[in-house]
């Protein structure tokens, strides 16, 4: 049967609970409720002491009730567990939108008013809180950061399951719970994220309690798990590893009993798995339990509202009851759903809740709203770092050898995984050997449970301790890298560019919570997110245009200046430097752009610090306008513009050797934009001392070029600026040949130059021809032997 | 047992295949295995007549072999099934990177020479195809809009699936067969794809035959579903809803015999099915087969290169003998590898495939390479469009009243839906009826095909006829819906704004097909995507923060001019010409952005055509500078945005009534860019006698502000142009006070021009201090009610 109704069937037998027992569970489960219609509905009355007016009515009816009766009962269920074992639990809720079925337990069990000292915990902090919910100048409706206990907003559907896990690593101790909605389980990230029970080790992790909450419904439709045959949801889950629990019903005796039934048996089986794992020695992918949840959407609300299916139906999803200020009817339905709940029983005189009904729930460090690992910033200690500069490459002269950019960098991240054994990961979706980071592997193999074969041992690089995670999928790989951190730890992700944005949207709503976070005193900080993105669009030359896409930059470019930060360094010690530098920040999002193939090698490892501090500058030995004024800025960010701005360069100190030019290289984007915008940002007054008042620039940029205009428009010199950047010209091309089609190449950037000098506007006119040959030798090259000309491809400073 | 290697094992027993057939299959399957040897490495002597040299070999070796072999045995088995059963059938390869076993049949069954004449089918032809593959001036090396029969490129994994159901619909004839990557099952997207069975209707769709190519790796590591015990494996998709038909081995004539079986079964059972619901009136969810094909990555490799595991291991992902210039013994074992095919039996004297061989494809339109389908613009009819002025609205005088702008258009759509019965439909994550839209079920409700409850009856709008597609996966919609144009239909898809994000990504790779199909002759126009962005972000003041996001524009703005047009009409007239202006275009992404709240109307149907064909104008019933010139340019683009910029100049005018102000409202956002740079774009002259040479200009946004100085920076008056927008400063508010905190808002524009306007910089003072004060008391009104003071929210124009 897969209807939501009825006593409960449950796989797992047995009646824990005393009926007094059931009893007050039931009775916390009525208040939790009971807050969850006054947060969507009240602004006076808070506990009913008169009859229900108009006036005790929020004007606005905002919420979502139908999620939040499922969200409350999981909640106080492991209330119960956490008391009974003593175990520490978080609660993720995956449909966050039910923010009133978590707010309302956190409220009762204290922890709210100890974090918000105004909302007391009686009748007038009541109605506080109620009116606050989804009001102008109060709080969100879903599980946003100022909710005490949350790390997983839910906002955007689908990455509970990611978020749980990552919050799990290296937390031996915690059980994660993650309410699943239906509706969520159809997302794509949801939808593979069930497989982190493959990246969870018994041993040295904690555990991922997935309960989903089969309410049947989305916002206007079933949902697709609801509604297939029993049988098959079964296998769906076992067939995904997992040991499936039904708990189905909607009579509230029964269910209490089969939840809690339930809930000892899940918490036996993890402690089981966990021992054998700790004390036997087992490394086989066990089978962890899970919870199916099946009860009506909107438990406990109205049966029906106006002839119609309300409880137990999609119609229950956000405000069951809407015309209550002007249908008396309705008005009186309200007041007997909050009735129902018997508030009376509940709280006392002044509106406080009963102590042996708030002694159901943990106390300390144990509730749920005020465990430490939920505000992971409390835990979070600083990474033990190595000397990057250990790490560095030493050359004679500069842009004269190749070294493949990310490679020191895997061996920096080695020492740092070594030095930090338990607070640290690195991710990525089955390309960190691709990205060139593998010699990780040396200090920690990636994590790997499932069956293994004999080859696995001749360079698997799988082991069941690693610590590496690595599945093909982005959002898995970015949800769990968010709920380590979350939890107070450490971490490093890198990722081919032009798929970077499969997570464009979680990327958002991270930075989105990272920058409420700093606006809430008691949220600790925690360790930025750094994202290395690699195979970058200009060696994505053989992979052609679907593989060609710098457009990540524009999408951070639109979140909060406060948590985002960008660095292109182009060679090794500086992308040291910068990796160092991000590594021990906090609270932001840290994109590094750096590609993994060979490239010129610019700066001694003391230059590059000097060089990524001040984010921005000037390379002497590439500039040739010292003690006097430039003819042209020449600036660049990113390795291989950087490279074809060096060659264009030197191509035009060659063609005229009286042309005086600057070299400007950015590492950090947001140096760009002025001071009042980012706090990176360059004052106008050095802004304008480095790229002139009036001197042409040409400015080649890893890049779309127009995001150079949208962070310099207000420049004063930003008329006489010059942008190059990628342009969607790319199929199957050899590195120059991307260059030449995109115009970033040397020799578009000369003639580029030549047009924007006027002194050399006529007498250019030969350069340029020579230029456009080279151009075309290049390709004629290039169709014939399928590589560029050595002359070209290992290029080095002439001078 | 879950290894690859040998002899078949198989859920379908039977040998359909005579011993002869055997060895002509596997003849087929070496010269497919053959050609993608070729196009990795081959330059020259492409069918080996004299022994491999250094020189034969091209320079730098690019290819993906080891997902080529299994590509390549489905195609060859498919053909059989084609032949035998007269059954349309087309190829979709999830994983594209493995596009040599693609391109390889398409080449051997004749369709690669019929479409480029001057690859033709002998040594000549054969060293040309061999060359050009994944080189400079060439092919790519997934299965770009260049390889016949694709309508799938693969280069970013996860869309198989949805794509596939997308091309199925309505195509009751048609097989689609899927040939999923193990590595790609592993992405979200592709993971909750499998629920596209939940889709399909037997009766009037065609069918999707999923192949999880099980080839055990991806890059650099095992894939999970290859590495779980088998019988979780079956559970999995038995789960999923399928019935599983497993194919497990390495030995290839048996294996051939298993395969034959299968896909005989599984067409058998296709067949059935859909003869059940056509001929008996079947309406419930069939359990499709699907098939799980086991076999090594890089099947018919070399087992060891260098005492490595290669076949059967991740190591043969891309090119498995890598120093085949320098190293002699592996050139040996190159050749080696190439002769093991035995090119001579293959091809004839002239290089020619032998006959006999190519008999086993089919012939003509069967040929999957030549599908018309696969080129769906072959295909494509015109819409039957209803006049969209019948749906418009009339009033009487501008600004005065307020409609849910989507409603109307809700109408409209249901009037294309019934005027097109089999080759339109509508797409939504369960948004629909949220987006307003929901008048479409009056004539073509929400498929579904699980199982029904009775109250399904009371509003759930839902019928195993619908044409109205919805799954809480914008992932899944966007593929069904690309499938489904890029098979020649047409089709509209609306979603929230913000969490259009999640398909930031899909966007891009649809946007770079469709750019590169527009310089193939040969590939005929498609039908636009059609995408309705709506809740957008300035009416997400509930949701709150997570919920507001207009982003997704910077990143259209990324992608080809060529292939990109973005709207924001700002009422219902515009927003109807808009929409039937975007359902009759071709090639194109066209992103509709409207909100679905009340808002004003400003144009009649007369007006708003005009005004929507112009794509930008000047209001005179909102502008008083006729006969002279203005003091200021008021702009906006978007419903709140253009409302709150009304009321400002009503503001600014009621206090300042000499000041003469110029609107202009921009509903095509590409206008503003210059000619050179989108065919929609503006001539200088023209938009500079719009926005003058020298006034200052506000320009109030419905997005990111930064978006319209990166589209206008080189218009002349660029350096007066001042633009606000959406800054990332949201919670729950009421809209006026979402407005006010991104200074959108009415006062905060009439400030900005007071402080623009030279004349009245000084005088304006009590202006500002009144504006200011105003703002206060509309957040404190908001904060005390909960809602917006009437006569802001209820605003009309006074003059
Ligand atoms: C990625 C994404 N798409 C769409 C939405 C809009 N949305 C909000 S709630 C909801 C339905 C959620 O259903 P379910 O997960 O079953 O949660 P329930 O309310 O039933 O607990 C949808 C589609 C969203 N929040 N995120
Ligand atoms: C979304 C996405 N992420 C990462 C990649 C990089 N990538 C290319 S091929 C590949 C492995 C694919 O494995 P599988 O699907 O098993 O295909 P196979 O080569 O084994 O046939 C990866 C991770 C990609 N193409 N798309
Ligand atoms: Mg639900
Ligand atoms: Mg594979």
């Amino acid at each position: 049967d897969i209807h939501a109704f009825g006593p409960a069937r449950a796989t797992i037998q047995g009646q824990p609970l005393s009926d007094s027992e059931v009893e007050a569970m039931d009775a916390f489960f009525r208040a939790c409720n009971y807050l969850a219609v006054g947060m969507i509905y009240l602004l006076d009355n808070p506990l009913l002491k008169e009859p229900l007016k108009p006036e005790h009515i929020k004007k606005r009816l905002l919420g979502h009730w139908g999620s939040s009766p499922g969200l409350a009962f999981c909640y106080l269920h492991l209330n119960r567990i956490i008391k009974k074992y003593q175990q520490e639990v978080i609660f993720l809720a995956g449909p966050g939108h039910g923010a009133p079925g978590v707010l309302a337990p956190v409220y009762l069990e204290g922890s709210y008013t100890e974090i918000y000292h105004n909302i007391s915990e009686d009748a007038h902090g009541l109605k506080k809180f109620f009116k606050q919910f989804s009001f102008p100048g109060g709080i969100g409706s879903h599980c946003t950061p100022e909710t005490p206990g949350s790390i997983h907003e839910g906002g955007e559907l689908g990455y509970v399951l990611s978020h749980a896990c990552g919050a799990a690593f290296d937390n031996p101790d915690l059980i994660v719970a993650a309410v699943v909605g239906d509706g969520e389980a159809e997302t794509g990230p949801l939808a593979t994220s069930w497989h982190v029970n493959k990246f969870l080790n018994p041993a040295r992790d904690g555990a991922v309690l997935p309960i989903l909450n089969l309410n049947g419904y989305k916002i206007n439709n079933p949902t697709i798990l609801a509604r297939i045959p029993h049988q098959d949801l079964e296998s769906y889950f076992r067939g995904l590893g997992y040991e499936p629990c039904f708990v189905e019903g909607s009579d509230r005796p029964s269910m209490h009993q089969a939840m809690a039934a339930t809930l000892d048996y899940c918490v036996t089986r993890i402690k089981e798995i966990q021992r054998a794992a700790r004390e036997e020695g087992v490394t086989t992918l066990p089978r962890w339990p899970m919870i199916v949840l099946r009860t009506p959407k909107g438990w406990t609300g109205p049966a029906q509202v106006n002839g119609h299916k309300v409880e137990g139906f999609w119609r229950s999803h956000q405000v069951p009851l809407a015309d209550v200020h002007t249908n008396p009817e309705n008005l009186k339905l309200l007041e007997n759903w909050l009735r129902s709940y018997r508030p009376e029983e509940l709280f006392d005189e002044n509106g406080t809740f009963r102590p042996e009904l708030k002694a159901l729930a943990p106390t300390g460090n144990y509730r749920m709203g005020m465990n430490p690992h939920a505000n992971g910033g409390l835990l979070r200690k600083d990474l033990k770092m190595p000397d990057f500069r250990q790490y560095g490459i030493t050359f004679e002269k500069p842009a004269q050898i190749e070294v493949e950019n990310t490679r020191p960098l895997g061996v920096f991240l080695r020492d740092v995984m070594r030095n930090n054994p338990t607070n640290f990961r690195v991710f990525g979706p089955d390309e960190t050997t691709s990205n060139k980071l593998n010699a990780i592997y040396e200090v920690s193999k990636k994590f790997w449970i499932a069956e293994y074969f004999e080859e696995d041992a001749d360079g698997g690089e799988l082991s069941p301790n690693g610590r590496v995670i690595e599945m093909l999928s982005e959002h898995t790989m970015e949800g769990m890298l968010e709920g380590y951190l979350l939890t107070g730890r450490h971490g490093f992700f890198s990722t081919y560019e032009s798929f970077v944005h499969v997570i464009d949207s979680m990327f958002n709503q991270h930075a989105k919570w990272l920058s409420i976070c700093n606006e809430l005193s008691w949220r600790a900080d925690i360790a930025s997110l750094n994202l290395l993105i690699t195979s970058t669009v200009w060696r994505q030359d053989h992979n052609g245009f679907t593989h060609q896409d710098p457009g990540f930059l524009d999408i951070v470019c639109n979140k909060s200046a406060k948590v985002t930060r960008i660095y292109l360094p182009p060679d090794v010690n500086s992308l040291l430097s910068v990796a160092d530098h991000c590594l021990r920040s906090k609270n932001y999002v840290n994109v590094i752009v750096s590609d993994k193939q060979l490239h010129l090698q610019y700066m001694t490892m003391d230059q590059a610090i000097v060089h990524c501090t001040k984010g921005l500058g000037i390379w002497d030995w590439a500039s040739n306008d010292e003690g006097c004024e430039p003819d042209l800025v020449m600036a660049s960010a990113g390795d291989i513009p950087t490279q074809e701005a060096l060659a264009a360069i030197a191509l035009l100190r060659q063609e005229f050797p009286e042309l005086k030019i600057r070299y400007i290289n950015v590492v950090d984007l947001f140096k760009l934009q002025p001071e009042t915008e980012h706090p990176h940002g360059l004052s106008d007054r050095d802004f304008d001392s480095l790229f002139t008042l009036d001197r042409p620039i040409i400015f080649n940029f890893h890049g779309y070029p127009w995001l150079i205009h949208r962070l310099t428009y207000r420049r004063h010199n930003h008329r006489n600026l010059h942008v190059r950047g990628y342009k969607e010209k790319g199929n199957i091309n050899t590195p120059l040949e991307l260059a030449i089609n995109n115009e970033i190449d040397r020799f578009s950037l000369a003639i580029d130059a030549i047009d924007r000098l006027p002194g050399l506007q006529v007498a250019g006119a030969h350069a340029k021809e020579k230029f456009r040959n080279m151009q075309i030798e290049a390709r004629n090259y290039a169709y014939e032997y399928g590589v560029d000309k050595p002359e070209f491809s290992h290029w080095t400073w002439p001078f």
